[in-house]
């Protein structure tokens, strides 16, 4: 798919998402032509019995990577995108300290973006803890 | 839908959860024949900007009224019952200081228990923030 | 939830569909406050062995029950409300010889309808086959 | 991803399926390690207003590449692999005259096959009209 060469970069994203949203626990590690990264270290209260990573936290990183991927798919810092749907798929136990996730671009259209995601645990890239679909809407230009 | 009566209740269900898993933020509130309903209290972390109740916790809130509703569903607490897939469709604005879910049996089978799952904050029930479908994997006797 | 009034009932939605797409093999067989039920005799090719109505044949029903309800939500008939995305789950083995389906309105914005639907055979009203949620995409003012 | 070298190639599927489903509309085009090609010609019926392919239609061959792919992954033909559930999503408008969709494998279990696909017509592929994720449910060896 031929891409748009975007602006947003890892240290862009990181630095506008934080100044709205202090609190967000996931950051970008990493975007490129039509995909991004998320990274998260989870906190003592997002692991389940036996070290799993909860399935919420595996959500939040999916969630972010989507959000980051819509930023590099138009261009520019939106916070105002928000998630539409996201559906999730548990495939194995999530054993690990850091989770990572990586959103990649299907569509990106004038209301909405369309990404795949898959997401791990530190360095099992090829054995996903998860994957997900999901759309992010854009905010429509006021009539 | 003809519901098998079930022994779990919100207490016995609490203290089985809080047994095995002491960090979860979310309770039972409340079961009944083919539904079970979840509550949590937001941290502000997980709250963005504009007072909104995050996705993720939005998601954390519908999975556990899934994981209750399993426990009612098989009639026994099932720690090793898990999420094997869950969609969420953000309809408005989480707006609210307490988030509720409650789900809705599908079907109970051997190896699944299938629900629906609606998310409001505060008293607006009738106006969900989400809704939610999702499966919960329950644990195949050892052959 | 409070419904708005709708002027549009089954046979105005049959009418208006067969005047753009006289091959649909569903039609819409009641509408209500916040519901609409679509019905679907299957050919011998939409059966799987053993009888059963196959997978994209129950989707077929539950899209368009949705799209029924997309035009009781919004009070008109509108063609070009399109499927942004479903998401089905089989639950039973769907055994019989006509296939219903009744989507339930979740919310009605100006961009999107979402609702939830489930799909039955013959008289199994209380033992869904699938269930299913999807959300509608209106089409946007011209600007 | 390592995946196990198969015996399933897509004209052992083709014959198999033929056997047990004669009147299934999509067939096997290709398959490799960890994938599998669906191809449907629709019939005018299957068409939309305007030429566009209907959404059951790229459901049908969605399920039929996930079907296939289920065979791949576990190295054998399986009639009673069932889909559990499959979320799809609408891109763009599928104009054209062949369907064509992939299915790529995230994980093959001893309970479940799931996978990701992406949908296009004609010639395509860099533009889907369509992705979907879903499950396959393997039969369980009886007690």
């Amino acid at each position: 798919m031929p891409y748009r060469r975007s602006d947003m970069d890892a240290a862009t994203i990181n630095a506008a998402v934080r100044e709205v949203f202090a609190g967000d626990a996931a950051r970008c590690a990493e975007v490129g032509p039509g995909y991004a990264v998320a990274h998260l270290t989870p906190e003592p209260a997002q692991l389940r019995p036996g070290g799993y990573v909860s399935g919420p936290t595996q959500f939040a990183v999916a969630d972010a990577a989507l959000w980051y991927l819509a930023f590099v798919a138009i261009d520019r810092f939106e916070p105002m995108a928000l998630t539409a749907e996201l559906s999730m798929r548990f495939l194995r136990p999530a054993i690990g300290s850091e989770v990572w996730a990586k959103a990649t671009l299907e569509v990106c259209g004038r209301r909405n973006v369309v990404g795949s995601v898959r997401i791990w645990t530190d360095d099992a890239q090829d054995r996903p803890c998860a994957v997900a679909q999901g759309t992010y809407a854009l905010p429509l230009p006021r009539p």
